[in-house]
């Protein structure tokens, strides 16, 4: 169960409206690499937690605290949504700077949600569930969350540049540092994950089922002409957990069959060879 | 440019046609973690590379091999989809085992496709750009490159155990071998770029814009009841970049105002007190 | 069966084309509530109506009055698009004035449609099923139009704001007259519907499996800081339908357990304990 | 800002695992009408207002609330999927019965989420943001929740009678309860903001605007074969607000144009008339 | 405007109730090529025809035809459901002849449609805008629809093989009946059209500017290995046009350079070189 | 198994930068008759070809070729990005002139993707699999690629004309011509296919089954007002396969029963006179 107190996490002030950057701030809100999307994806691993007490309650205080970002960033969008109306966007036809800036505006803070915040990325696409990922699988998805994280703080820190009102400046300045915190907090779980059961997801596969292929999993395939490719630490040396050393294929040949398929019955209406 | 060859990448041979199945491979080919997903994140990756050619060059090779990749599951699904047929459903209700074959089938598979791979998920849902990433920042993607991966060698694990055809699960086990090469693969190019500019995405944002909002980088927000999730990594000892010390906040305080959003004008329709 | 005649409901005369406008009109064409959503939530509901001949009959003429709104949307898109070309769309890059209404431009309005409406809101998010609901129980079908339809008339109040245009100002206003009106008659159904079984959906629930849980029927659970919430009348004074007293509980306690899932098997690959 | 405790609001306890039931549960988890949309619905409501503390704090404390109904149904579906295993699934062609309910298993459930609750509807569509509206304006923003919670409480109650499950049954119970209480609270908060400013949205459109289609705002039109409709309240009698009376025409007749669209230039390439 | 008469287009009349064909009858209605797709096509393609009259009346014509074949398959779909309901599915569990049809129906038509059609395909995905087509290019809207009917007719015949329910194969006959009078037609306007301005889409594009590449119009490139592709008609002889001889270039030869993007700005965080 | 070289199909090289037309060009790359569409489309329909090798390896041909077209898109939008930056935006608000630009831009080339093509149309909505279609039925097929290359094509002429950059329009010069051949290249296969099976999809629905609702396949209906309709191929003269002859209905009346649903049971929650 959950409780919500008034205070946002940090100040969210911004100096002066800006309906053009409260479009592009949407990207962080409702994105694909949202705050929605961290705090969605943080409850619903630690909703589905089973087992390990100590990641299921680092799920929840971190889920927790996702959802007042998202709150944040509805704060700040409003702000920045502050003296827009319908009617400005009628007066922009008359002016070019104006205009200018009502042309790259999101027409749905205006028609739809009445100046606030809406569950959409910068182009207006609603957010949806098919960002998120909960898998059951722990190494799998603390990768899942630093990919996030890292996805997430690049776009931050490029919005960070799009403005140069101090005060909202500030509020990216918080979100960075938190950002930056999660990036840890990911890589020193899986750090202790990966130090448990090695570093390939997942782990519990029956290492009597991997033999046969063995070989396959140590090789990289140069399917793309030239070999610069080579010279990456993938293509030479020891496989992260040295249970083998990588090769490189540079003439790779194809090790399947070519494909020979059934010709389908009558009724289902392929329409070849069905007058015989 | 692509050229194409006719033999598939690794034999694709099923023991008997198993259209239940043939459902659940559609997440391993179309779904939010399918083939179709890495196949088509690395070749925009490769695409959008700007710069690094050894890194370009390694994404057009892996990229390319998965479109190979997809091609080997639409020949699996086919092989499973063999001799099922509209009539073979009119049948069905018939018989309760065969019905509860038929209950389990994507009708999309017979009415749709004609017997072949969908660009769908197992529940039928379209493969969709919003599953997949290209950022320009190479360390921020190939950390999506190792989650994906991850969650995707996870399924195939699970599927495996869905079916005891010793066809498919040879399929199976190649794919397999090969997701734990690309595991490795992304592992080991993580491990290179984070030598180059060190831990945090993305590195290039400005040491001095970090400072004043430097010490919430090393917190934890204590926001779910019970102190569990203070016996990991990321609530004792150093950054993994050795910048700070973590810190577990048991008794996290808000820092932000209680937001006093301003009052629209009256032709947003706010209709609060619009008769004043 | 339906037919069609060829003039409008209602007259639709632009003084001026405006493509900047047309792309803000597609959110009343083809937005979440827009003209396509009524259209095609009625004829549901009349299709699927089961029972009650007024009721089916009702929803048959208005579901088919708002086909006729969709064509008059289209026709008030195509007027706002006259003149509007590819070559415009080159020729802005020199004039700013132009420029600006260029970049507020739907790109589709010339790529896609050739001047012509589309079935996507202002942002080209296509219109989709799950913005409809026909569920077979009318009282909570009738609160969905009016729902819908007190939505729909806020957009087109807001955006009779952001055009001078009085052509497209007057089928506002035809527009904005027929939504009052279909408010009132959603309100003067659910009146009739409510008096027959009482005022919650389903009514038909059994009464006593009702019972056990009365008690949480009425109470107001104080779960966001701050009392201001005591305030209203959903927290003092008789439920609508006079069953019970409502009770504002200032300080909420869980009533239920800690959960304390199982672990799964093994070839779920969750990775925990998997050694063992 | 949030805080989570680790009890659930209420007790949930299954008698008995049933992954079937475990499909169907997740429309009221993450369909159009399940709890993630009334959860985001009240909590975008919420941060959005501007103005009349006590809904804002109203909308904070339910939208609170339902962050814990997620999480409840959660707790729900991962206790009727314990037991279920990717082998179980393979076991299943084998036995009739086994089969059968195995063909109607979500297969996310084993492959994507490891017995977990997905943010995705009883046929796996993803919840996605356009199922949810915050408009700013408040009475339609109630309309809007009291259709969502007469919606969802529909299809709990069906869900009732798809099970004998006495466990899952005390649950469903304790959330119809609820969703009967937030029935009342959104009559309660309706009957009060139409007592201040009327019945039809938005109220503060400007009434020298709305006179000239006065008498569009009344009318009836008859555009289905057969008159079982003008037996309804909607047809005969005074508007909800006393304004007008209701006229039923019987033979509606267009007023509007038919339409005579411009031919556009060549180089949007219509193709009409382009050797002339 | 449209109105609405109470008769069905065609008799529609099934033999016994059928969920699980219920379930996939719902592809013909609400998937990519159902009736609802050629209904919205023709509609939108008939609201925004510019110019030639008889061909906007006739796609009126069929649009209107289509609202209809809609309204046959919602009532096809709610009597393939009747008598199914909730407690059914209970009792399902029960045996396994019931178990396994419950186990194919779709679940929305117990709890959220209420026995009616769903705005959605057989998996349960909604239609949305983004299967249908109206260009402003009427050669080109004709192939498209060519193209819907063709695989909406196929979908119907495989669909007919399905059930030997007498009722329901009737309406299928007359649905396939008239989807081959739709194809007939739509090849017929095709000719017509193809005769006045010859048969590339778009025939306006500029004769000067199509000579600079007018080579690279004839060719076919082999780059899939073996050369069976060299066996059909657009391998050799002339275009369909008459304006030049096909030409198959067994070994192409890439004509581009090797692409050598720009390194951004720093701000955009690329990572690459920063430090420099 | 794919192989990838260097170099593109044709050069791509821009004048100028120019991230407004950068927008524009995501319509053909990632739109619903993008580049990636006729990729995916042929691929998936080369996959799962059965029978026939001949069409099989011109599927594997074509589709191979585009995925080189959709690199070259990739490519050409990455040098319209060139330069641009988030900076560039912060200064547009300064200057009308790059604001308008910017107001035109689209925030996640530069948020997102770092200045890289994304798998998205010219509004951000992201590609989807329902795009595309491989049905196991040749004909139906062909005539979905001969539509797919008829919009793509009349896409590319028109944003040809939204640039004067040269270096851009002798790209699409490039992809025009292939567009042109690409057309030819269907219509031939069509050709071919008619002359063996008949113009009618699919073509081995058993006649017997046909002949029952024969008259209906040649009759227009005349629905919409105004008999501008029978002045077309459609409307008289012989079916193109001359197995009847076309009849005009003027006045077409219905011929099926007024729909008379059940009453469905009570635990379905309909609401209908349930406490009788």
């Amino acid at each position: 169960m959950f409780r919500h107190q008034k205070e946002l996490q940090f100040e969210v002030k911004v100096d002066r409206p800006d309906p053009m950057l409260a479009r592009q701030v949407q990207e962080v809100l409702g994105g694909q690499f949202g705050e929605m999307t961290v705090m969605m994806q943080y409850l619903f691993q630690g909703f589905n937690c089973r087992g390990e007490e100590k990641y299921k309650d680092m799920l929840m205080d971190i889920g927790t605290e996702e959802i007042g970002h998202v709150e944040m960033l509805c704060s700040l969008i409003s702000q920045l949504l502050d003296n827009a109306s319908p009617e400005d966007q009628a007066e922009a036809a008359k002016d070019p700077v104006t205009a200018s800036i009502m042309g790259g505006i999101n027409p749905q803070h205006l028609l739809v949600s009445g100046l606030g915040g809406l569950p959409t990325n910068s182009n207006g696409v609603p957010w949806n569930g098919s960002y998120i990922v909960a898998s059951g699988n722990l190494l799998a998805d603390m990768r899942s969350n630093l990919h996030a994280e890292s996805q997430g703080r690049l776009q931050v820190a490029r919005l960070y540049h799009m403005t140069n009102d101090e005060g909202v400046r500030k509020t990216f300045r918080k979100m960075l540092a938190r950002d930056r915190y999660h990036q840890y907090q990911w890589m020193a779980a899986i750090e202790e994950l990966e130090s448990k059961n090695g570093v390939v997801v997942p782990a519990s596969f029956p290492p009597e089922a991997e033999e046969e292929a063995q070989e396959e999993a140590y090789k990289f395939w140069d399917l793309s002409e030239g070999e610069a490719s080579s010279e990456g630490l993938w293509a030479t040396g020891s496989a992260p957990d040295g249970t083998g050393h990588f090769e490189y294929v540079a003439n790779p040949v194809a090790k399947g069959q070519i494909p020979n398929p059934k010709i389908p019955a009558t009724e289902v209406h392929h329409d070849l060879d069905f007058k015989k």
